[in-house]
């Protein structure tokens, strides 16, 4: 058995009062001295945990003195899910393709259950997101940013906050290979119109409670980008690092 | 835009160093004193920058000094996930029936995949892992010890690294629930024969190559444990915390 280190001290102490409800999202954690001076670590080790909780989504730390000043229980996990799997992938953890087939599987699942259990208002943000991206005047870069939105936007609709952390941490994972494949395109205003036509087509086949054509749409909508942008191929070769 | 902070500094470094390929799996992480006077910032802010990588699961810090001493850089996501997931619940950022919602998922289509590519070499651990279970002697912790290494040996198989650290995550996010729910079962030893016989159906679908079964058992066989103990509902209500 390892000795737990002073940081890790630090957390399981914080981790044990929210498992008991002592401390709740919004409430304001101790600060540095109250914590150290309690647990018996130094301040250093304090500042290292909350490093941590803050880089995890566990909380955010507001500047300033006096009482609203200190770190504060938010419990927003997509921000957590993103650092994690982006340097994951950086440090070859992930490689992009199992990125890519669990984002396939996950967004397989979604676009079944919105099909499934039609319900129009499910599709509100993703067709706001739609009429945006129908602008002539977006840069590739723009264009990308609303589909990503789009995608998150209907996993969203299902309202299960892991499987949207998740979603919303596989696509950050890899946003600086999709930026990087666009060079890669034959050109750039055709494979926008065939996303914007395919994402028409996933809509339609929701609202229309086709599960099978939702399902079949959104699994050649990815793969035929991913592999338009050489990012990956249906054999599931490895994938160069994008240019930084 | 808010100005980077000294620590994030730090992490952005290493991010792009891991992109480049200036730093692969394997390599030590120069020592803080040199990070910290490359990049205009003090060792506390490299020591925090570190505790974060350490806890995503990006370098693994070893003690003593010399040239082997030091942080070096292991791309290991599981112990990451799990402890990003552990506390989103404990902060209820994620709710357990999210979570055995988003199980559900990934266990679905991992049997699915197995049963559809029926290959005995991929059961072999699993199976290991069932006559284990199989001794009359264990302790119920001992026993869902097993069968929790069990379930994530069945993903395993697939070999995709982001579902099986994703897998390890979810069901660690809700160990301390679900040995909570333990005292809840009108008898543990009926419990632990059902349990038996579910994982034999189970593999013995996947062996047949019967996809429709394999789902099916998965999706009972999960579901009635977690209604069974208390820890879920049908319905998708609210779950209490478990006593620490």
């Amino acid at each position: 058995m390892v000795e737990a280190r002073a940081w890790q001290i630090v957390l399981e102490r914080i981790e044990q009062d929210l498992l008991s409800g002592a401390l709740q999202p919004g409430d304001h954690l101790p600060g540095e001295r109250a914590l150290a001076a309690d647990l018996g670590v130094g301040r250093s080790s304090v500042r290292e945990a909350l490093r941590v909780l803050e880089v995890l989504g566990l909380i955010r730390t507001a500047s300033g003195s006096g009482p609203r000043s200190g770190a504060i229980i938010v419990a927003l996990p997509g921000g957590g899910m993103s650092a994690l799997m982006r340097l994951q992938v950086a440090a070859q953890g992930f490689s992009v393709d199992d990125i890519v087939q669990t984002r396939l599987i996950l967004e397989t699942e979604t676009v079944s259950r919105l099909a499934g259990n039609p319900d129009n208002r499910a599709l509100t943000v993703p067709r706001t997101l739609l009429s945006a991206m129908d602008s002539a005047n977006l840069t590739p870069e723009e264009f990308l940013t609303l589909d990503a939105q789009f995608h998150l936007s209907l996993t969203e609709a299902l309202g299960n906050h892991v499987l949207t952390a998740t979603m919303a941490g596989l696509r950050s994972s890899i946003e600086a290979y999709v930026q990087s494949g666009l060079p890669g395109l034959a050109s750039w205003p055709a494979t926008a119109n065939r996303l914007r036509h395919e994402h028409r087509e996933l809509t339609d086949a929701i609202t229309a409670g086709n599960v099978e054509l939702a399902r079949t749409v959104i699994h050649d909508h990815i793969t035929d980008y991913y592999v338009e942008t050489g990012l990956a191929e249906r054999s599931g070769e490895s994938v160069p690092a994008p240019a930084r």
